[in-house]
């Protein structure tokens, strides 16, 4: 069997997989994101540091030449080696990946340890605008699978830095805390206040920021009610502004369904300001992604003063893929064959070759029997692929020049002369 | 940078990459080819024991539970684990995958760590139907890439078998005396010669072989020959039944571009009948691909007497993508991008995203300015990129209900009214 926690992709999954990452592509990249791929193995040295305490997921081993490697974990921290490595590329570098990544996770339903990200960053760019746009991109992905109705929830990480420091709570925890308001979905209220007890926060500081970050209401209400609170830290001015910002363009692009959820905190410690997650339209649904904004890393990460700016979102593809199928939101056929070529006896052969060949030059999938049973037996095979024509090459008809067309849904057959075939395919 | 033998891959690679893996699966689907995939990752004891010398080149490691995991070697022993644990898949199975294998190479010019294989198999089918299948497939996809005029060498390892036993040699050296055959481009016929002697063939054998094996003539000649010499051993006449077959069927499928090369050994040592490799047209291209039946591998593996006969065909899809980009084969543009968007001001971004949503609903890869930047630095970045066109959204040209189509190209502008962009950039 697979590996545990990895799979093997069928066929018919396959197909429905390609068909998925296609529509991603395409969206993608009418947004002008590029495609980029970096190798599967990075030094180890490079992942590590970055994941907060998730970084012991990560797969590690030696080669032969005793170099510490680890297998990708994420698609930003190679994307962010990549552009500290090549300071030429033209900024901003908008790029998108489809690719797979590895980690050590619990196993159950729905979390594997090989699976595939669907990415997209946009780095070089401070303006808001770049924000507005990777949430525009992927929300327009998700339509296109027909996955309407999703909604975003926004937050700010400088928002929630603020709120932190205006319950009362040092500095040096901050990192901590939002680590820990990102359990609230996981833990519940009270799972989140007693992990806050165990960082050593005063009862009065959990019940400031648990107060806060409940805040709810319409996206300006929500704002409004922040700012009486976080009103004169800069920290929290600064977040509120990148938010109002950010809402005014999502107005441009059109995207009306979002919310400002202040108990939104991500779990990646890079983030800086902006944050957002996707949401499914019922709660059963769940994330189906998120991302944000990490103007930092690159700088941290190169070691030296360069300032770049970056946003990106990861689509939740795996789940995606899970819900598309289970409710069925993009019809896929059971196979690639579009017809099957089934000669009667090995003299017709050559013929059924022939056919084939003029119909794959057509442009049809075609595929042509090997094993040479008998005609019910091929029909049940053709029938348990779920193709849906059977072109059969017998030597009566071929006498005639023709052959027998089978449509395998109907049952029906109808016998056309050969030079005809692709026409009453069609 | 990358670990060493590994890449990175920016978006012009990537656009390239993508367009080959599109024409190559395009073809393969029309061949009835079904996409399929297994995991990065298999259990170190899958791979251990296939590849003959060359195990020594897997990547292994053990996971957090102890499991003693390996990093995929090829794409044959994945697919062998996956039909031999899914017994009820309807037969034959043809699958196609385009995936990445790792192997600790020697790293050299176009020789890399990870790299992708390109494979098509054919499980079940005992018919040679099947052979000339996966090779005229292989051929046409190199002919859609624009390499044409490639041929196949083709030859069977019962034929190689018969040979060597003719020369003398015991049945219990035959994989190895095929191994050291398998090294004649590399070594010579000396070197060849030298490592036949360090297995304690006798010189009179080594004559022998080498003499059989460098007959060379047209393919019906190479045949006739060969009948002479192995035409009373068992092995030699199966062997040479296989391979007419294989070059009747390929005339059927209209490939006519093939020698005989009783020299041709092929290194992997579960091939079991005909063998086969793709060359360049001219010598300096070298091996395109190559394949063969192996028949006893899915039995040996699954420890059961079933009988599942098999016969693949793997393209260097590497080597070919480096003469693809080398000799300018296939036309890709340097990016995704085919509109770019530029707002002269502040003011005209709602303007701007507003026109880029209508290019994207029309089909248009398009993307905007996210930096403020003036105009010319603006056209430079547009430039830089490869962007064809250009549209600059101006207040005065806004105010007449206008923005000017820049062409890159040429230079050239001109105003057009923002109802007809989309008509004039078609």
């Amino acid at each position: 069997m697979p590996v545990k926690g990895m799979r093997d992709f069928p066929p018919k999954d396959m197909i429905l997989r390609q068909k998925v990452f296609a529509i991603v592509r395409n969206v993608f990249e009418r947004y002008g994101f590029e495609p980029f791929e970096t190798p599967a193995i990075e030094l180890a040295k490079t992942l590590k540091g970055k994941y907060g305490e998730e970084e012991k997921l990560i797969y590690e081993f030696e080669d032969r030449g005793g170099r510490k490697l680890a297998l990708r974990y994420d698609q930003t921290v190679p994307l962010v080696r990549y552009i500290v490595e090549n300071p030429e590329i033209p900024k901003p570098f908008r790029r998108y990946v489809i690719g797979k990544a590895w980690r050590a996770e619990e196993v159950r339903k729905g979390r594997y340890r090989e699976f595939y990200q669907c990415d997209i960053d946009t780095v070089g760019a401070k303006s808001i605008l770049a924000d507005a746009e990777v949430i525009a991109c992927a929300l327009e992905a998700l339509n296109n699978l027909n996955l309407k109705d999703s909604y975003i929830r926004l937050n700010n990480r400088k928002i929630l830095a603020a709120i932190i420091k205006y319950a009362g709570v040092k500095e040096n925890k901050v990192i901590q805390v939002i680590r820990t308001i990102d359990k609230l979905d996981k833990l519940g209220e009270e799972g989140v206040k007693g992990e806050l007890k165990k960082l050593k926060l005063r009862v009065s500081e959990i019940k400031k920021i648990l107060e806060v970050i409940s805040i709810s209401g319409k996206p300006n209400e929500v704002v409004l009610k922040a700012k009486k609170v976080i009103g004169k830290i800069k920290e929290g001015v600064e977040g509120l502004e990148e938010l109002q910002e950010l809402i005014s363009y999502l107005k441009e692009f059109g995207v009306k369904n979002y919310v400002v959820d202040l108990s939104l905190a991500r779990g990646l410690d890079y983030y800086t300001g902006n944050i957002f997650e996707i949401m499914g339209k019922n709660k059963k649904i769940g994330s189906l992604g998120g991302g944000g904004r990490y103007d930092k890393l690159i700088a941290k990460l190169s070691g030296e003063k360069i300032d770049l700016p970056a946003v990106g979102l990861a689509l939740g593809i795996e789940r995606i893929i899970e819900i598309v199928k289970e409710q069925n939101l993009i019809q896929t056929p059971p196979t690639v064959v579009e017809v099957y070529v089934l000669p009667v006896k090995k003299e017709t052969i050559p013929k059924a070759i022939n056919i084939a060949k003029n119909l794959r030059e057509n442009g049809f999938n075609c595929e042509i029997d090997l094993m040479g049973r008998k005609i019910s037996r091929q029909l049940e095979y053709a029938s348990s692929k779920g193709i849906p024509k059977v072109i059969i090459v017998g030597p009566k008809d071929l006498a005639k020049r023709k052959v027998t067309i089978r449509d395998m849904k109907t049952g029906k057959e109808e016998k056309v002369n050969i030079k005809d075939i692709v026409g009453a395919l069609e």
